[in-house]
């Protein structure tokens, strides 16, 4: 087994906290995003979306898509259990890590994607417009989810799972993406400061 | 339990196909998108994303995201398997109904929400260059699936899965998103032709 790796990006940063909280050690192949060799004909055949990370199970089976990596050794080691157990703890984990997926990471990549400089040549076209749109969607989703951790402690309730390592994934990414923390979003900022406490959130 | 539906829309019929395939009856509570019942004060207490659809179950809890209510009814009565069995099965699924939203089904809704004149009061702002830089990401991922088609019957392999229905909602929104089939796609149309002949695409 594999894991073709991404570095700073926050796709490969979601699987490698994943397996750093399942206590899982898988070998890495290290794919310079920075110098394109995700772009590269070898890695072309490997994922031919060109994205990062990838797995390469012993059978030859290529695995991509974070979460889709996520659920494989979710399937292989159930605990610590990161997907919720139950149909609807399963469903509330699915629900917040979409949630958060598709409106908050998403936007914030968008704003990253389109506007910075360094990604001229890896965003073609850079859409400035389509970055604004999402800015207003970044602080709209902050404060959505500051409003639900006034009554828990993690994402999709009491229990860390999935959807917080997308979360923290997420917020961190804001730096790059020249996005600040709105002011006044107490709960959003204590559960930042325990989720990036743990050993998990510097894999 | 009560499903909010949303009639036309992608989503919505994304978990109706789901339930016909399961042979699960929900009653369903319509939800009208065409004058804007998903932004009212009434819907907005139940899914502050405002959007469909949305379950509520009979202890309160409310599921939204169509993938998160899908995988709640897989937990409940997990024949038909849509979601795969096994860890390399499920990460497949997972692999592929993900490959599908997030590069097809997206493409093309954000062809439609950023050009489409009845979008202009839900989608705000409407970013035309956005759309026009999704167009080559459909025709590009309708060309990999078409590829990866010439070797099994179905999106994620030799059964139907829950990324047989997303490709299928996403396909058939091309039409509402005015985006023709690209010629030459034998392996495309003849899946399209078989998942459009069950009787759940109807649902």
């Amino acid at each position: 087994m594999k894991l073709y790796d991404g570095g700073r990006a926050p796709n490969p940063r979601r699987v490698r906290i994943f397996l750093a909280e399942k206590g899982i050690s898988v070998p890495l192949e290290a794919v310079d995003i920075g110098t394109m060799q995700h772009k590269s004909e070898a890695f072309t055949a490997i994922n031919p979306l060109q994205r990062l990370p990838a797995l390469v199970l012993d059978d030859g089976t290529i695995l991509t898509e974070s979460i889709a990596i996520c659920r494989y050794f979710e399937a292989l080691q159930p605990e610590p259990v990161l997907f919720g157990r139950g149909a609807k703890e399963i469903a509330l984990v699915e629900m917040w890590q979409r949630r958060v997926e598709l409106n908050l990471m998403a936007a914030i990549q968008a704003v990253f994607r389109h506007l910075h400089p360094s990604m001229k040549e890896l965003e073609k076209p850079q859409v400035p417009d389509w970055a604004q749109a999402n800015k207003p969607r970044v602080e709209a989703f902050l404060a959505l989810l500051d409003r639900e951790l006034a009554d828990r402690r993690f994402i999709a309730g009491d229990g860390y799972s999935v959807a917080d390592i997308t979360a923290l994934v997420a917020v961190d990414f804001m730096k790059p993406a020249k996005l600040a923390m709105p002011p006044g979003l107490a709960n959003v900022v204590r559960w930042h400061a325990e989720v990036s406490a743990r050993p998990s959130a510097s894999a």
